[in-house]
């Protein structure tokens, strides 16, 4: 399907002319696949702002001899160069037709510096211009095709947790480091490419620690289990945490639960099309911070998710800018009492008008298991 | 254990006393987990030259507020800052002591075109200088600490190896994928932290693609079947091939597999201090080229291994220069057949004044699973 590929790249030719840059070098993988649907580790790709053979005449795509044949089946709709060097190869090949193309938009966000100088070398004597963030711009927002494929890493993720829990996978006695497998076997068993990110499990005081590492702790009665986990379909990464409680929740987890799940609501409740990023940020914290817990939720709200798992927007204080329809961004709340232990629950949401769809479907109810 | 950690960075400042840079901004991940032992996702390190305060009083660390206890427990021996923005915060830093330190590196081959902008803006009035390759040339040769990581890697390929056949992972009706998953979690079981990369299970005629991607096909009786894998250890990579038959060997499959069994040989006689990569490379490639397969081995023959699972020295003919004691290198010849099948046998290595070390220790006779 390189229709929307296609529509991708003519989005980006709008961008160029506006910025009066007569061509772009795409070197950036995660920007190339989204711009063509090449899926292997090495490509560039040069896309003219107009073409003079009309349609997309002039747009070369450019890999290695490894991805010859999976470069004709992903990117049918491409001329093509085989050669190793692939971004200079396409810098060389826009050096040939300077007279249209003096001056050559490049990723400056990127390049580094000293392969700018190499790029700028076989460029001459066209000009490289910085065009940093264009094709993010663009992923900013995901078209039908990729909410699906979001859609189903988060079903995933679903699947393989209520499965986990469905067969006994969290009980006392067994290693956090066991489940976290058992969860990205499962998410790999319904067609996960990968788990999304390393999964986090993190069992009792473990829990008041945000990013803990799996390791050999056991899990024990009376603990909260706090995992983070997604999938990865087609490119595409889910984002979930649930935090349950291993038997019957003490009072005090009851009420740290319902704070974070109070916050979290809310949080989702501010997900609208052209809220400020702050103010999302904001409706979750003030929650928190009104129950006495501002210094115990010391991350952001929560992140876009696309082709990587963290990208644009910020949802946070250091954010910026509102959020618009089509965006997928996660809501995740925490709070997190050293030597007690943690709770943060999190969403992957769609932006729409008013109601975001909500794209993680497992129960926020807290779960004694 | 900061010992081989300080010893590196010393080594790092006779470098920079060389090139006359004062002190040097270190932002690569794995060049700071090199020179610091860290392991986290957001860091940055300046080394000075020389230190007024002896030792490594200059020496600074910066990390963000997640990785506090992680970077004591890590980076004990060095002052740390505490910040987000590491590389900004240590190069606004570094300009507070402008007076002693003009000249700061930086790593070229890593920082990007805007993000060098940023850091000259907070360095400033100190000059940006780069010092690309520093760290890295380094790396190439590995330190006792280092070749054990790389030995015990490769011990848990092995050995997941020789389960998986033990087992009957290997039979006829199973998927390439599934036959990864096993390799991969028999490595986990074996204290893998990870694959140390995608695993490769190519069956039949995708034995003939030098770098298949595990799908559904069933393994069949007669198929050859290749596998490149490798465990992650303490962030050391092993990566090992082996190409074994399921069931009993036909002739041309026989012939084909001596023929990559004795370039393999070749090769790996050929690796030995001070040989030229290019002739390493050739001492493979040339038995099978004067069998008349040459345009069906088209990579290069092998590659460095340490904390990449590919670095430098590249063993091929558009590699350079020497390969010296202690470094770690693959030996990986191939030999491809579309439509048939393919086979490539390799091994990690670690370089030694005559003999090479072999650390993958799995047989290389041809085995009838």
């Amino acid at each position: 399907m390189p229709e929307p590929h296609s529509q991708r790249r003519d989005a980006l030719r709008e961008h160029l002319r506006e910025r009066e840059v007569a061509s772009m070098l795409v070197t950036d993988l995660l920007n190339i696949r989204y711009l063509t649907g090449f899926t292997g580790s090495n490509a560039a790709l040069l896309v003219h702002a107009t073409d003079r053979r009309g349609a997309e005449g002039g747009t070369v795509f450019c890999t290695d001899g490894r991805y010859r044949s999976q470069a004709e089946q992903q990117v049918p709709d491409l001329e093509h160069v085989i050669d190793r060097a692939s971004a200079l190869t396409l810098a060389r090949r826009v050096a040939e037709t300077a007279e249209q193309h003096r001056r050559v938009g490049f990723e400056s966000q990127h390049v580094t510096v000293d392969g700018c100088d190499a790029l700028a070398d076989a460029a001459d004597p066209c000009e490289l211009v910085r065009t940093p963030g264009l094709v993010e711009g663009l992923r900013l927002v995901k078209d039908e095709s990729e909410i699906e494929a979001l859609r189903t890493a988060c079903a995933v993720a679903d699947r393989a947790l209520d499965e986990l829990i469905e067969h006994g996978g969290l009980r006392p006695g067994r290693g956090e480091r066991d489940v976290a497998r058992e969860l990205e076997s499962r998410m790999l068993d319904h067609g996960a490419a990968a788990p999304a990110f390393d999964t986090i499990v993190a069992t009792g005081t473990n829990s008041a620690i945000p990013h803990h590492r799996p390791d050999g702790t056991v899990l024990a009665a009376g603990d909260f289990v706090k995992m983070d986990f997604g999938a990865l379909v087609e490119g595409y990464h889910s984002d979930m945490t649930r935090t349950v409680v291993l038997g019957r929740p003490a009072d005090w987890q009851r009420e740290l639960y319902e704070l974070v799940r109070s916050a979290q609501t809310a949080g989702r409740r501010a997900v609208y099309e052209g809220a400020d990023v702050r103010e999302v940020d904001s409706a979750a914290r003030d929650v928190i911070t009104e129950a006495g817990y501002g210094e115990r939720f010391a991350h952001g709200l929560g992140h876009g998710v696309g082709l990587q798992i963290h990208e644009a927007p910020a949802l946070s204080q250091r954010g910026e800018g509102t959020i618009d329809a089509g965006m997928a961004v996660t809501v995740e709340p925490g709070v997190y009492l050293p030597g007690s232990g943690g709770v943060r629950i999190e969403d992957t949401l769609v932006v729409r008008s008013s109601t975001p769809e909500l794209l993680t479907l497992t129960t926020k109810d807290l779960l004694a298991v």
